[in-house]
């Protein structure tokens, strides 16, 4: 299966002064696609950290995503941390350069050219219709951190990546706590290797205790998977069932 | 300065079944004592990648958090890498034992008595008031998922490791982008190296296009860098000033 990794950038993060937004809309992405999606790391705006950093997940993972510190302003290092990661200077693209000059007009300034900047090496993607190309070097894709702009590139990220198949989900909602469904969901993980199951408990008056789900890339295990745990709940705790 | 990290553990996160609250909560309570929150890495319910990452983030940093897989069931992995982490076995805490007991009564079943197990050697500890201790193995807490229980725990958190003084946030909002105002901040940056200035761009329709912000444990600095920063903007470009 193939595995991705996401790499998200910026101080306003960890400093807890905005709410990240981009990891999930990359794994519902990533999941429709049946991409797995394995290990996500939210770091400074500190190049060197950024450049170590991408430089591991791109070896580690199939294909890398970061998010964040690509506009013209100092706190912006991710460019060229991600040339420095893969041994290489930055250039200037043409392409880039043309489309700000298209979209400033006279008020362009040298400070919005320097988002003309990217890896050597790069190649440059968009989605039809779309404008603004993702840039991307060998298997890592350099994405914006503001929340709408990311989303955009979803379409992008999944029309490239695409593969056979997404993830099937299937959940079961209970009305029991996770001590008293231990013993019959362990029998049924042991059975069923090949689906992820997963016990997430309910703090929030909700109407069930528990929510269990049954993922997975054959249809067919997770439903018998999911149809098995049923079996052992008397049906006056089962709260509901979804897809 | 101390170093924070946080372990966000969880396949319903990686997937995007749902969405991290933790870490911004997290994030405000260690900047609100000083402390520096360099980074998060989120992976899935794996023993041995958890073990792996608890091993790296305790050496590399001052203190470390980890949320989730603190159930019962086979996804709650948590304390056993935590154990593995430090080279130790688990051992049944008594005192988590009897709370167990107190809380579910007769009801109670092996299941529910899964959760008093704890790396040997975790200390536990609880906010005032408080009945359910946080599980602390030397330098890493382990504190659950759930999102209203993790915020609970902040308070112990700021309890125990409070300092002697807070991050200062400033903001300043104005029309201009980036590109116009690059210059002038990239002066400011340079004047004040002790102020971290961060600057971020929005496509909402707000009524600004670029949020400035100066943080920095020295008061005095972070305003003496954003009244240089307002200095050089036109009354009419500035928006709003915040906190």
């Amino acid at each position: 299966m193939r595995t991705a990794a996401a790499l998200v950038i910026g101080n306003e993060l960890l400093s807890g002064k905005i709410q990240d937004q981009n990891v999930m809309v990359l794994a519902r992405a990533l999941r429709a696609i049946g991409v797995q999606f394995r290990r996500v790391v939210m770091v400074l705006d500190e190049l060197d950290t950024i450049a170590a950093e991408v430089k591991d997940l791109s070896r580690t993972h199939d294909v890398v995503f970061t998010s964040g510190g690509v506009g013209p302003t100092h706190d912006d290092v991710t460019i060229d941390a991600v040339a420095k990661a893969f041994g290489v200077d930055t250039v200037y693209s043409n392409e880039i350069d043309d489309m700000l000059r298209a979209y400033y007009g006279e008020r362009i300034t040298p400070g919005h050219l320097a988002m003309a900047k990217v890896p050597r090496g790069s190649r440059l993607s968009r989605a039809k219709g779309e404008v603004w190309p993702a840039i991307i070097k060998e298997n890592v894709w350099v994405l914006p951190g503001v929340p709408q702009i990311f989303a955009m590139k979803m379409s992008l990220v999944q029309e490239e990546l695409k593969g056979d198949a997404g993830w099937i989900s299937l959940a079961v909602h209970t009305t029991l706590d996770e001590g008293n469904l231990k013993d019959h969901l362990d029998r049924v993980v042991a059975a069923y290797p090949q689906v992820d199951i997963g016990s997430y408990p309910t703090w929030d008056n909700t109407g069930y205790r528990t929510k269990l789900t049954f993922d997975g890339l054959d249809a067919s295990a997770v439903e018998r998977a999911r149809d098995a745990f049923l079996a052992y709940l008397a049906p006056e705790v089962i709260v509901a069932l979804d897809k």
